[in-house]
Formats: structure tokens, sequence, C-alpha cells
């Protein structure tokens, strides 16, 4: 269950950061779509926006098995993989008995009893790769109904050096028709938030006014509606704010779907660190390469690709 | 899909504020459990906490159909309902064809094309009792493992006469064993938002540290093992702060989990009120009865309902 | 998972057969349909048709809780309830440490360590009233696009008095269109198989020439294009045999489809039986009252009812 | 939907014959568990016995991607993929806009609107190499518990030169312990049919006595206590005869499972074929190479690979 992502547009993923290869099957993409390579593309690169360093270069060029002939989606399941680069996981030895602060070394052995421990394995923030190849997927379907995805990072944390800053991007869907989300527990807020929340250091999420909304009045929070009310062209409401986040009793009202994400530091930081062994003893481990002090330029793209997915989902 | 929550824990929910009644199917309960009818009468009462005045008596008494014999559960699913009181719903006429702001009567209408209009039908709040009887359960069930809950409003809005006021409910669930979890898009505190989300006018969701996690830096944030580190009784680690609110990589460690919800203002309020009819005009409406300001003391139990579901489906 | 049928048209049933109730909860059937209640008066009957003799006159009136309104559904989940006439279930005490032979006693002791002994609980027939319901829904829903389901017995095994039997039931749907099904796993023949095989006694099913055609040349068997092609008013082929059942690669080929279930005689039969307890000890027991000789008349309807609902769970 | 297999035990498969790849994704296989490779070399090998003759030797290499480490499961996803040989498909351009009678041609282009011509697309036979990728893991998770498959051939129909045959296939599944499976839906014998449904060219099922329950009495049909009763050993009950295959309810009884599938004679004869075109017209193709007269060997390892991986779904 927690390999595979939507019920309708679905997204199976796989593979160990040091593994042989990561990937992943996209079922429920309808058939006859224009498959967009340079899309894809482009996507991929904005996965690496903003890198000033890392020890390992991730050319992330994705292979396509299936599911696409002479150009069009056939309406089968569109499968990729993207081949890790070999690379000396010998840096890894030291760590392959110690659970490291922040991170889900100890989880994931109190959840497994076994690991690949070279480079944080499944828990690695590189399976996000696999997300973005189903977002580019779900923006090529997408777009042909004119929704559009825009994320940007609104708050970014400073870091000193030897250390590492978290932020909020906020993101932004535009062309959504109302009627679109479901009742009770389907409710495309509550897909969203799960959505985001799965995302690798997402640690809060929040629609419109979000967590300000805690201190308003009634009077001030609902969004009233737009004197010139219905939109002519579509017989589409307006309002004249839009503190929900077009998001009403879980499905949409034609608003703009504004959301945002906070995520907290990586924990990986060039500092001397503490870790636990199997046996509870402590020990100082010093972390090699040199890290992104602040990841959120790289993970604006897959906040909007957990979107895209969210709404393929829920539009099909 | 969006009427039941959970995959191995299910509740399946059912009914309209103004129907005949609202009620659901417990499915994954295991065989044997005592079935606590003191528990599930308690906290049915707390959905009552705070209420200042409505002008309807909710007495909510909950019959079992199926499922227990001789107070043990049969591991079958386990029905139930709650018989809505008949009232006099013409107080409702008026919106028939009228859209409140605010609310879920324009989205519903988008999505359906038709829809009970009497007291926001399958919308209403009304549905979060067959909630709190899930989360009895789920109580019954997790208590026998040591695994506790408890909810609490940390902050709420002030609410002049004749408006209303949200706030912020914090959760904190004790005595989960490390390991409890999955990865990727399976992830605890993904299951967490998504059930937290869910509940009506519920606006943002955070573990932990949550939003202020964003302007921390790597080094303030990361959870330090505990120098006493495993405890010896359980051979379970802990950590001398709890920043990820007990959840890393989707999988709990072992530590206290610590969540917060933001809730907006309900938005039927005292006052005249602009609503739109399907052609687009405007129509004043006043809305009749008392009204409760704030929503939250009642809202706790169902806080803890979901978060127990929530554990009861990753645990079995 | 195993109480609830379908993934887009979705019946979940709950209650043992000396319980309070049974019932079920149906989600998925679309807003604005008109809800025929003869319908499912005249579908509840058939399933009392051809009974000699049962002890318990099963009312089996339907209470609906939820869904309707006016006359036609909502969109939202249809909660239905029948209730079980209180009977004195204490002739069934003797039976509260003992598995009869054939029956599902000791198969659900070994499953769930716990048992509702009265009367087979949720294994027993009874069950099967709550498929007829779902049945008549989809029923509803299906005829408004001009799709029919006729089942009838083809087949009835001679029984002795004090003995029963089993037989053959041959079920043809028309009006179905072609393109209706999914490929590999999802195939309508392998989603029809085991909605039939989840009926009590059900115990071997067959498409088209079945087991038959194990003994036909290729040559034979395939289905060859009729002469006059594509029926122009419906741009839709027709072939000149139907070997296949209108069936091809899991997806429906636009013939009538057709198939048949075999079904074993039931097991509880007026003679002395030899009933097992826990221990190992083999007891003597003699069933009470008088017992259907042959099932297969009642059970007509419900293999009418789990073929409309797989077909309403594809076509949604 | 339909290109997942399982619940909890679960197959995910893509691939055309012609495409690049054909491959799959198990997740859900349990954490340390020893890798076999050898035994999924066989199992491969198994698919290819009694091949006459094929125009395409498919060499069937398995690819793992990920979830293996050091020779033992992670617990994680287990991705493979096994690359289509580059074949000359001009072979099939005569095929583009024909619709072969007793295929998938015509029902596909009505489903998708859109298909992979070359020799059946997603279609094909070819996909059951995945099914048996999925069947060899499933396989060396459950022999560690003594449970263990075995399929043969009983009936083989005689086909003349330039014509195909079909058969029956028999599969005994020994060591499942009393108590799996699942009432009502999700009986143990209806995922079974389902599993055993959705295999190319299977028409018929049948569990123990089968078709000819139909003919029998009560008291034949039920299969009485074996007078020894529980083996000592296993606090296990026995049947002195096994007419219900092994499952009673929908639940394993401790007896052998015993199934039949029927399988039609494959429909691409060296003969003369009418095919359709989509305006209605009759063309005469001729198929080339030669092709297997029954497919039934081949198919043995498919039987116990699906049922395998039931098995596991169920048990897991």
């Amino acid at each position: 269950m927690s390999n595979t992502f939507g019920t309708h547009f679905k997204l199976t993923t796989y593979g160990e950061s040091h593994g042989t290869a990561i990937g992943g099957v996209v079922d429920g993409c309808p058939a006859g779509l224009v498959f967009d390579s340079d899309l894809l593309v482009a996507e991929m690169a904005r996965r690496h926006v903003g890198t000033e360093a890392t020890a390992r270069i991730e050319a992330d060029s994705v292979d396509i098995f299936s599911g696409v002939y002479q150009g069009r989606t056939l309406g089968t399941p569109i499968a990729f993989s993207i081949r890790n680069q070999e690379s000396d996981s010998s840096d890894y030895d030291e760590l392959r008995d110690l659970y490291r602060p922040g991170h889900a070394d100890y989880t994931y052995a109190m959840r497994y009893g076994i690991r690949d421990h070279r480079g944080g394995g499944r828990a690695s923030a590189r399976e996000t790769a696999t997300r973005v190849v189903g977002g580019a997927i779900a923006k090529m379907l997408l777009r042909e109904k004119g929704i559009t995805f825009n994320a940007e990072v609104i708050k970014q944390g400073v870091a000193e050096d030897h250390d590492s800053a978290g932020g909020i991007i906020e993101c932004t869907i535009k062309g959504l028709p109302a009627g679109i989300g479901n009742p009770v527990f389907g409710k495309l807020n509550a897909t969203l938030a799960a959505a985001m929340m799965s995302i690798p250091s997402a640690i809060g999420f929040e629609m419109g006014a979000g967590f300000a909304a805690a201190e308003m009045k009634g009077s001030e929070f609902r969004d009233e509606w737009h004197c010139s009310s219905l939109r002519p062209e579509a017989r589409q409401a307006t309002t004249e704010t839009n503190h929900c986040g077009g998001i009403q009793g879980g499905i949409s009202n034609g608003m703009p779907i504004v959301f945002r994400v906070a995520f907290h530091p990586v924990t990986t930081i060039d500092q001397p660190t503490q870790c636990l062994d199997p046996d509870g003893n402590l020990h100082t481990w010093q972390p090699r390469g040199r890290h992104d002090r602040c990841h959120l330029p790289r993970t604006v793209v897959v906040v909007e690709a957990m979107a895209a997915m969210t709404m393929a989902d829920h539009i099909i």
C-alpha cells in the first residue's frame, strides 16, 4: 500500500538509493495522450536547481519501458526506471550498525529488522525523483484541461556554514473546475495533505488562511460571494476572498487551490554527530562530502508533482 | 472510497443530517475484544461538551446491529446506527435553492447536481458522531496495548456575540511502540494528516515543531539521542527533544506522537447572510436559532477518534 | 476487505443470521437515479420462490436509512437494514461446541477463535439477502442503459426425502456494449468468477463453452465474425457463435455475456449427523425442522444480483 | 486496478509484447527472506516446456532492480524487468487495422480507442512471464511455511495439424493450515477463481467435486469427519473425502486445496483467417510462423504462480 500513490491515477514506486535502480509504474493514465518527453526532462532538471554541491551527481535519465507507442499513451501501465550511478558505498560502511539522529535509520530497523543502510535506502530523498516522473505525466494530462501548478519557496531559514535550513513552499493550482473532490474521508484537502506530508522532511500543511484562521472570527473568515457572482462565461461563482483555499466540504469551488507546506531542515549536517548503536551506546560520526544547506529549491518541483498526481487522481 | 476510512481497521459511514439515520460499519476489528458500551456512551457525551445551545438536541443513542455477541466482538463487521430526531426541516425550505457562503452547498451542487439541502446533508458536522463511534471501538482495541490518546484545545479564538471562533487542538498519543508506520506514500504522519484534514473545518496540520521548524537550523531541530539512550526495560531509544513529533521516515520512533490541528470558525453565524442562487443573484438570509460560538470543545473527541482509528489501522 | 464487494459500485454488508439485523451500505451509486422500491420488494420476494418449508419465515422488509431523498438517490451512501425476527435460538445450544460436517463451523473457529454458533452466523446463506438489495439497486442503474439480466436453473439434482440436491444456474446478460472490462488481472470474466464463487455453495464457474471447450479444436472454438459483420445501427460487430461467452481479453465484445455456476447440495440434511467437538470426539446430532431439498430456485436472484453489481462496478 | 494482483502481497505488472520490456513490482514481501535466484530461473524455464516451435525464442532473463540486498529481501518493493528481444514487427503491419477472430483486438480497440497491434500488445500471453516471477517469490515465502503447489495437465485436446487444442489443469496445494481465507466476498475460493480466470484462455474453474457436485445428493457430497478426527500432532481435523476441495465458508479446513481450470484452445491457428476491419469488411489473413498446438504444458507453471500469489496474499 505504502509504495502506491493514488486510486485511479496510480504511481507505484520502488528502489533503494544505492541499489541498481529506482523507478515506478504509472497506472491509470488515459489512452491517446501525447507523451511530452521534453516536459519530463525539464521537470527532472528542476529537481537539481539550486544544488550547491552533492558528492553524487545524479544524471537521472529516465527509461520508459511500456505504455507509450509512437508518441502516445496506450492506456496501459507506463513503467520507467532511473539507474543509480555506481558509487563507492563503502563510505557508508561505518553506518552499518549506527542509527543517525533525525533520520529513519532506527525506525526502519524497528519496522523491518533488516535495512539497506547505504545512503538511507528507501528513506532517502532520492525516491522523490520517481514522484517527479509521475507528476510530469499528470501535468501532461491536466494541462490539456487548462489546469496549472505553480509552487514557490515563500520562506527559507538562514543556515550558517556547517548547518542546514528549512522553509515553507506555497503552491497554487489554477483552472480546476468547481465540483472536484469528495465528501467526508475523501476530501480533496485531506488527500492533498496526505500527499504533501508524504514528502521527506514535510512537517506542516495548511490550506488558504491556514493556522491564522484559528484567530479569525467567522465573519472575517467566511468567503463572501463576489458581487458580480457567477462568471457569465463559465457559470462559475467566485468569492471576494479565498480564506478556505478553494475547497469547501472537501470539494473544489472553482477558486484557485492554495496551500502551504512547511519543511524542517535536513538532519545530515557537516558536524560531528552522535549516533546510537543497537546496544544503546553512542558513537561520534563525522559526515563526509558537502551537503546542500537548504533543500527547498529542489523540493518545489516535488510539491507540484504531488499536487498534480492528486488532482489527476480526483479528475480521472 | 470517500465514505470509508482505513484499510485494515475500516469505518464506512452513511447518513444525511436530516435523513432517517446516520451510522456506519466497522470492519476489521479483531475477534474476542471486550465491547465496552460504557466507553462508547462516554465518548458520545464528550461530543456535546461545552454546547451553549443548539436548537436541536441530539440524543445520539447508538444501536449496534451486528458483530458483537455476548459482550465480545466476533471479528465480523460491527454495524451501528444513530436515529436522527424528527425535526421540522421546513426551516430549511428557504435554502432549497440558495448557496450559503463558506458552506459546501455550492460545491455539492456542482459535484452531484442534486443535494439534500436540509441542514448540510452529508456535509453537516453531524457526521462526526459516526467517527466517534469508530474511534471508541479503536480505543477499546488499543488501550489493551497501552496506547492512549489525549487531545485538548490549546488556542481558542475570541468571538463576539453573533459571531464564531476557531482555534487549535493539540493531540498526544502515548504508548505507541517504535516501528509503526510505512515508508514513502503510507507514512504515519501522512495518514494522520489526511485523517485530521477530513474533519469538518480543519484547515491546518502540523507534527512536533511544525511550522516553527521552518525557521530552525538543522542543529537545533534534530532530536539528539538521549544520553541514557535505550530504555533498558523496553530496549527502546529516547531522544532529548521531540521536534519531529515521534515519527521519522513515516515510522514511529517510540516517543510520544504530538500533532496540532487548526480549525477555522464555523461559517453559520447569527448575522444576515448573502446567499447565491443558481442564476447568480444574491439574497439576504437570516439564520434562525442559536449556534455555538466555538465548536472546538466538541471537536476534541473527534480528533482523538480519528487518531485512534489511524493507529488501529496501522497496527492491525 | 472481505465484507465489501466492488471498487466503484461498492456493497459493504454486515450481520449474523441470529443477531439483531443484517444489512449493508451501497456506496458509489450515482446521484439522481429514481429509486424503484417496487423492484426492490419484487427482488426480495424472488429469494423465497420455491421454498417448501422453512421453520423460520423471513419477512425481509428492507429499511433504507440514507442516500435517497424524495424518491431519488443523492450520490451518497445508501444504507439499509433487515431486522432478524426474534427466534428461539436455544435450538442451537447443542451446537455451541460442535462442528457440523460440510459447514463453516470448524473453519470459522480456526479463523477467529470465537463464533456466533447460532444458525451459521455470518456464514449463513441469510447474508445473501443483502446481496439482493445491492443487486436491485444495480439493476435500477443498469436498466436505464438497456442492460438486462436473466438467470435460470438449467440442471437440478434429484433429491430423495431427507436429502438435498444441487444444480447449475445459467445467466445471460444482454445489452452490455463492447469495451467493458479490463486487461490482465481485472478481466471481466475474472471478476464475474469471483462474484459467483463467493455465493454460498457455489463450486464451479464457466463462461460460454466452458469446460467443453477443453475438448474443442481451435478451428471449432473460435467465434468467427458474422458475415453481416458490424451492425450498422450500432457499429458493433457480432459473431456466428458465442463460445467465449461474450468476453475476449477480459473485455466485453458486445455479444451476450453467458456463464454458468455449479452449486453443491446444501449440507444440512434431515439425517443423523456426525459432528466433531474441539477435542476431536464425534457426536451424533439430529437437525430439527424441515429444510429445503434444493436451494437453487432461491439462488437465481442472487446470481443475477451479483452479476448486476459486477457490471455496475465495471461501468461506473 | 487491473494491472495489480493482490492486496497484501501485491504484483503490479506492465509491458506490451513488442515494447521495450515487460516486468513488474512485487510489494508486500516480508523482509529477511532468502531470495532464491535458482528457483526463479527454474520457474521461468518451465514456461518454455513443451514448446514445439515459436518463431520467437524468449530468453526471459529477469533483472532485479530493488528490494533485495545481499541475498535477502528488504521488505521494500522488488522490481524486475524482462527485456523484449528486438524483433521485426513488420510482420504485424498487415494487422494494424484488422481484428482477428477469437482475439482481444476488437475489444481493446473498443475499450481504449488506441492499441499496440503488434503481437497482441498487453493482451499477449507473454504477460504471463511476469506472473511467473511473482509466483516464484511467493513460493520462496510459502515453502518456508511448508506450503507446496503442484499443477498438472489432466486433460489435453487432440489437435490436428494446422489446428490447436485446449485442456484442463488440476492444481493441488498442500500444507495450508486451517483458518486461511475470509467470509462472504473475500472467500479463498472466490479469490482463487478470479486469479485463475485472469489467465489468458481460461474458460472454467471448479473446486473439489466441481460441476459433478451438481448431481450429487447432500449425503454423498458432504465430507464426513475422519473417524480418527483431529490429527493429534497438529490438532487439525481431517475428512474422509474432499469434495469441497479444502475450503468451507471461504476458509481453508486444512485438507489439500484442489481445483481445476479449463482452457480453450488458442485461436491463432495455421489456417486462413477471416479478419474484420473497422468499417465492417472481412479480409482473409494467413498467420505466419509456426505455433504451439497446445499451450497447456507451458501454462502449468502459470497456474501454480497464481495459486502461490493468492495464498501469499491471504497469509501475509
